[in-house]
């Protein structure tokens, strides 16, 4: 099994400020997946410009402190929830046109957390979906949480990787980005960055710290932290830029080095 | 609490060979929902012209014989989520536009069926956005089926009415037809058939057997013999014609008499 996430930044023009999705680029990358051979596949993909200027406006997952916010956050995750699935809906449509035979899971269908963390997220139906040979899609998704302060919060599609990965135990995770992985240092600012071919240990971040050179949704620190996390558990992760022909095609198909790998100490 | 459903042949084109929505029908509907005064509303909507050709084109809930088969079925199970995730999508965003806090709870992401008959899906969560306000739209869909020889079925909007009624005790169960509700006989034949005002029994079914007045997926039959299952749990059901103006506002604000009731029998 490989979880493959399809960066927010990979499908949609994320910086538009209205939903607008890269249509090019699905197309290519569902023809990319459909030729590509895998065992069995779940897709993750991110909202990009169909969910964060919503969740953006209307402040999900900040303290609720009054009526009048409820009712004005609740409009707010009923549009954001709207337009992410329709993206889903879009997605799901390309993937067919390519004879994926993709069926859309919608996190806030089953999926709770509590302070933004999932707590209760049955993986059962998707396990099912896998052995009858479906493509699972899920995608950052507004969800309830459990926190009565803020009753709602955003979940992004690095999360929702996490968890699966931890409890569906994939062979491999891959996270198509549209940079080229990890730099040793922030490539915006200094030519001489030089791609890392390997993460191991925390210690590899303090290089990094700060940077954006990653599709993220809260900062390159988390999102590698939380990679480095599943490396300890010895689920391998790599970062590649699926903005770029037969990367996740070489990527599904086994390549290695392709991007940055995250992987145990001991393999580095 | 109250739970509507909408028919797939008030809020689409029915006899449309291709998915189309009744735009117009629609706007109406939210805009009555939006001016009714309710405490709890939870909404099913049908698949209409968004479902049933590929349902029927695929004829998903048939056996599988054989591998061919299955990616067949998997094929037209794909496509039929898709679609009618589509419009569910469509029916959110028109009750968005008259600031009804909807919220897409989709049946295939929770909801397994073993011969066709739900036999798992939680409704806590439903609960749960409930209390906050929220008004959750489930809808007609393909889901998962435990029975190993048919694997997938189509789960109409009226089981999922049923299930969430048997499980969540509403007050009432109102279901928007494109018709005034069951006659005595087929007023398409006889002309000088009467609307029933109530039913309370089974035996009421039999002159109107084998007719299909009512908006069904499975016959009238079926659909009153689930309702008047309901009635014998105390849970009253009212099927209105909700392609006449108002009729869903006056079912909400409580009216009565606007369709045909299916009450218990003490009470007919």
């Amino acid at each position: 099994m490989i979880i493959l996430k399809l960066g927010g930044s990979v499908i949609t023009r994320k910086d538009s400020l209205t939903p607008a999705l890269d249509s090019s680029n699905l197309t290519r990358i569902a023809r990319e997946i459909s030729n590509s051979s895998y065992h069995k596949l779940i897709l993750v993909h991110g909202a990009g410009s169909f969910g964060h200027p919503y969740a953006r406006e209307y402040a999900i997952g900040s303290e609720i402190d009054s009526k009048e916010e409820l009712v004005r956050k609740r409009q707010g995750f009923s549009k954001t929830q709207n337009s992410v699935k329709h993206l889903n809906q879009l997605v799901c449509q390309h993937l067919l046109e390519q004879d994926i035979p993709a069926v859309s899971i919608q996190p806030s269908s089953f999926v709770q957390t509590w302070n933004k963390r999932i707590i209760s997220a049955d993986t059962d139906l998707i396990s099912k979906y896998l052995g009858l040979g479906f493509v699972p899609v899920l995608y950052g998704d507004v969800v309830l949480d459990m926190e009565d302060k803020i009753k709602m919060a955003v979940l992004s599609g690095d999360q929702i990787v996490k968890y699966l990965a931890e409890n569906l135990k994939p062979e491999k995770v891959i996270l198509g980005s549209d940079v080229d992985g990890i730099y040793n240092k922030d490539p915006k600012k200094y030519p001489e960055a030089l791609l890392m071919k390997v993460v191991t240990s925390p210690d590899d971040l303090e290089s990094t710290d700060g940077t954006q050179t990653v599709d993220v949704t809260g900062g390159m620190g988390g999102k590698l932290g939380e990679l480095l996390e599943l490396a300890e558990i010895g689920i391998e992760s790599e970062i590649i830029n699926a903005s770029q022909d037969n990367n996740i095609k070489r990527a599904l198909n086994g390549e290695k080095g392709i991007g940055t790998l995250i992987s145990m100490k001991n393999e580095g």
